[in-house]
C-alpha cells in the first residue's frame, strides 16, 4: 500500500507532452453510474498541443471500455516506480470483480473538470474529455482531450515505468539534456 | 559520426510492442522519387498486435510528410543513446535542404519489404506499410503496418532515448521484471 499523496499544482495542458510523450505506462481511472475503476494502459500516445489531444487504445474486453465509452471521460493518472506492485496488480485484475481502488489502497481524488477520479498517490494526473470516437468502433482507438492537468513539483523527472511487454518494464529517470543543440523554434 | 553496424536477426512483427511501447524517440526513414530522407519522431503507439499496426504523427509540415503518404512507406527505425546527437540534429534539420543520411554519417541499408531504406546504425528496423490514412487529413495521423521487422540481439534492452521536450531526454534502460506476479494469459 502506497501511504503518499504528493501535492500537485495545476500545469498547462497544452504541455502534457512533458509527461506523455516519454511513454510511460499509466492508470487510468473512470466512473460511471456510481461506480469506479482502474486500467493499467501502455498504448497511448501525444496527438495535438492545443487542444491537448491525447489517443489510446482501450481494449474492448476490458471492464473500462464501456464506463469510459458510455461517460465519455476519464483520468490519466502517471505513476513512478513507487507504484510498480499496483500497475501489475491492476494490470491483471478485473473492475468487473473487484474495486480497484480499495484493493489496492489507493484513494480517489476529486477532480474539476470530470466525474471520474484522481489517483492521488500519482505523480501526475490528467482529466479528459472523449473528443473524437471515429475509430472506437474499428480499432478501439479513444482520442481524449486533457481539459485540466495536475502535477508534482517535485521530483522533475520522477522514475517512470516502460513497458516491453512479458512482464519487463523499462525504467526512465536519468536526464540527458541537449537544448543547447536545439534550434529555438524546435523546442 | 557512427561507426557501428549491428548485425541484426529478424524479429517476428507481432511483437514490435517490445520495443516500441516504451515509447522511445525513433527516425523514420522514407524514400520518394529516387530521394531519401529521416525523421525525428516521439509521437507514436503500438494499435495492434496482428496485423501488426503502429499509428504515428507526422505534421504536415515535415519534409517526410509527403514521402511518406505518397509512396504509402516508411522504416521506424530504433536509435540508442550513441545516437542522441544524430536524434537531435535530424530533428533539427529539414530534407528540402540536406541528405541527411550523407549529413548525419549514417548508412542506408536495403529493405526487404519496402523501398525506404533501413538506417543500419540503429538497433532494430521495423519496414512499414501505409495501412489506413482515414485520420491523416483530420489528425496528421498515419496508421502503419510493420510488414517485416529487424533487430539487434544484444543488447536485449538497450539504452534508448524517450523526449519530453524542451531539448530533454529521458534515458531507458534499467529493467524491472515482474514476470512472476502476473497471470499467463496476461503476458
Amino acid at each position: 500500500m502506497v501511504a503518499t499523496h504528493p501535492r500537485k499544482r495545476d500545469f498547462p495542458v497544452s504541455q502534457v507532452r512533458r509527461y506523455l510523450e516519454p511513454g510511460p505506462v499509466v492508470l487510468v481511472s473512470s466512473k460511471w453510474q456510481g461506480r469506479t475503476n482502474i486500467m493499467t494502459m501502455g498504448w497511448h500516445m501525444v496527438l495535438e498541443f492545443t487542444p491537448a489531444l491525447v489517443g489510446c487504445l482501450i481494449s474492448s474486453g476490458n471492464h473500462s471500455f464501456g464506463m469510459i465509452r458510455d461517460s465519455g471521460e476519464c483520468v490519466i493518472n502517471l505513476p513512478t516506480t513507487a507504484l510498480t506492485d499496483e500497475v501489475v496488480g491492476i494490470g491483471n485484475t478485473t473492475g468487473a470483480e473487484i474495486d480497484k481502488f480499495k484493493e489496492f489502497g489507493l484513494t480517489p481524488g476529486k477532480a474539476r473538470q470530470v466525474a471520474a477520479p484522481l489517483i492521488r498517490e500519482c505523480h501526475a494526473n490528467f482529466e479528459c474529455r472523449l473528443y473524437d470516437d471515429v475509430l472506437v468502433d474499428r480499432y478501439n482507438f479513444f482520442i481524449f482531450e486533457v481539459v485540466k492537468a495536475h502535477v508534482t513539483a517535485s521530483p522533475e523527472h520522477p522514475e517512470t515505468l516502460h513497458y516491453t511487454g512479458d512482464g519487463v518494464f523499462m525504467v526512465s529517470g536519468r536526464i540527458i539534456d541537449r537544448k543547447a543543440l536545439f534550434r529555438p523554434w524546435m523546442l
